[in-house]
């Protein structure tokens, strides 16, 4: 099976492990790479990646059949303007980006009718570390979020299950809105969170009294501040909402600690956290990563 | 150099390890395990634990020179009074509860004039699992904070140092209340958090969809409910009072979220982000462990 020409644009981890991964797998005729940066396309020629490196996007796409945009959510709408015109009408293109309502709502007018686009959410790794933690294995069994709309075109759907599968992933479908709501809850808060309270514990604590649980919840906030901020803004909405669904349960948990002799504070902080231990039972089995 | 007759009474993860460490070490002349079951106490014996056994705490402390408290912190008072008859008054007592002020005003009084009392606790493992989890090598290397009072004896706080060095520990002191308010923000107030993370994931996110870095960040939330509703109720003034603080901080954050368009917003996220990456790379480096 081949997947026809793909271009790859911005070769950091995601694209990066992307490239290799198509490379093992032979799953590529031909396989084109775009870097703003010369310094980037140097890193991955070093690499000895088999692919044509080039700093101009419509160059780039001009053969391809499949183009993945692999570039900050920010820089996305910018770079598709450039390339656009250079498109083939069947090439199907997707993105790697964490969130999707506003990546969707400024792409989808910019191709409309130029080509077949559809939102994509691989996820896997972090958005850190750049090609030099790229791996061929980042999406064996990984999740996948597909994010159609009601202007995607069946051949955009079921090329893109076709990509992502050909990579191993484990293939969802989620609306933009559903999508951003989803990962807010399962990736946003919790690096929000965890950034909370290392500020809180270097306030409040001792670092040096710190054992390995604290370790493990914080370790999402040694993270890119950077990237985080574009990240937190771009989902601000749905981000916003669910900080204001914690800050209840968290009033609800300080009424019950300051009333500790009312039956009642006990059975809800049993209930919370029971409720929260037999939830994350339900977590999937980990996959094999290289992080620490 | 030996600590003379160690008493440990109830062998659990921590008093376990102290077992094993103890006689792993050949620091004890004798050792006696004191278990309210007779289960617990076969599990001993069928490790091969070189220990005089018994149901009776008062015949575990008769001939002690150290004695150590690590049954759950609301079963201490009862405990102490079941036994301190039968003490040496030259004896040294101290316990390993992860509260302190609670802990160390019911039982100083019930101990004074009748043996040096001081208390502990080692930031080591977890307090679930039981025997089966103990190790010899849970306390090397390990913070051990003791926390003295105005009452507590120069003896009570020399043999307690000296207990804990020969097990391999990093020494801190602290009063009783700055334990307390230091161990909320290390540990009970990101422990309330991984389970109020994975309820809010739960009803607002899709668990299938979580990557490594919702499963380290709610890691700890898999432990025991029933034993975290008794330590935070035990330590719930200062838990509640910080509670307050995250949320104050939490509602300049969605402050933020709300007002994206305003540059504030960006530096106020970035600021944030940015002190808890810094913050989080004082963490002493991870000791080896266990667990998974």
């Amino acid at each position: 099976m081949t997947l026809g020409t793909v271009a790859i644009l911005g070769p950091g981890l995601i694209g990066g492990s992307l490239a290799l991964a198509l490379a093992e797998k032979g799953l590529t005729k031909r396989l084109s790479i775009y870097a703003r940066s010369s310094r980037a396309l140097d890193e991955i020629r070093l690499a000895g990646v088999s692919a044509e490196l080039t700093g101009n996007p419509s160059e780039a796409v001009s053969e391809a059949d499949v183009v993945i945009l692999c570039v900050p959510v920010e820089a996305m709408p910018a770079l598709v303007h450039e390339f656009r015109d250079a498109l083939k009408p069947t090439a199907l293109v997707t993105d790697v980006g964490s969130v999707k309502g506003s990546v969707v709502r400024d792409i989808e007018p910019l191709l409309d009718g130029r080509a077949n686009w559809i939102g994509s959410h691989p996820m896997a790794g972090s958005e850190q570390g750049g090609f030099a933690a790229a791996r061929a294995d980042l999406f064996d069994g990984a999740p996948v979020i597909l994010t159609p709309t009601q202007h995607t075109t069946r051949e955009a759907r079921r090329r893109a299950e076709q990509f992502w599968a050909a990579l191993g992933a484990n293939l969802h479908v989620l609306s933009p809105e559903k999508h951003d709501e989803m990962i807010a809850a399962i990736s946003h808060i919790p690096h929000l969170l965890a950034a909370v309270l290392v500020n809180h514990a270097v306030t409040h604590g001792k670092l040096e009294l710190a054992a390995g649980g604290f370790r493990d919840t914080t370790r999402v906030a040694s993270g890119s501040a950077e990237l985080w901020t574009e990240i937190l803004m771009a989902n601000a909405d749905a981000v916003a909402t669910q900080v204001d669904h914690l800050i209840a349960q968290l009033r609800s948990i300080e009424v019950a600690l300051k009333n500790p002799d009312k039956p009642v504070a006990k059975t809800h902080l049993l209930a919370m956290l029971q409720a929260a231990k037999d939830g994350r039972a339900q977590l999937p089995a980990r996959r094999p990563s290289k992080k620490g």
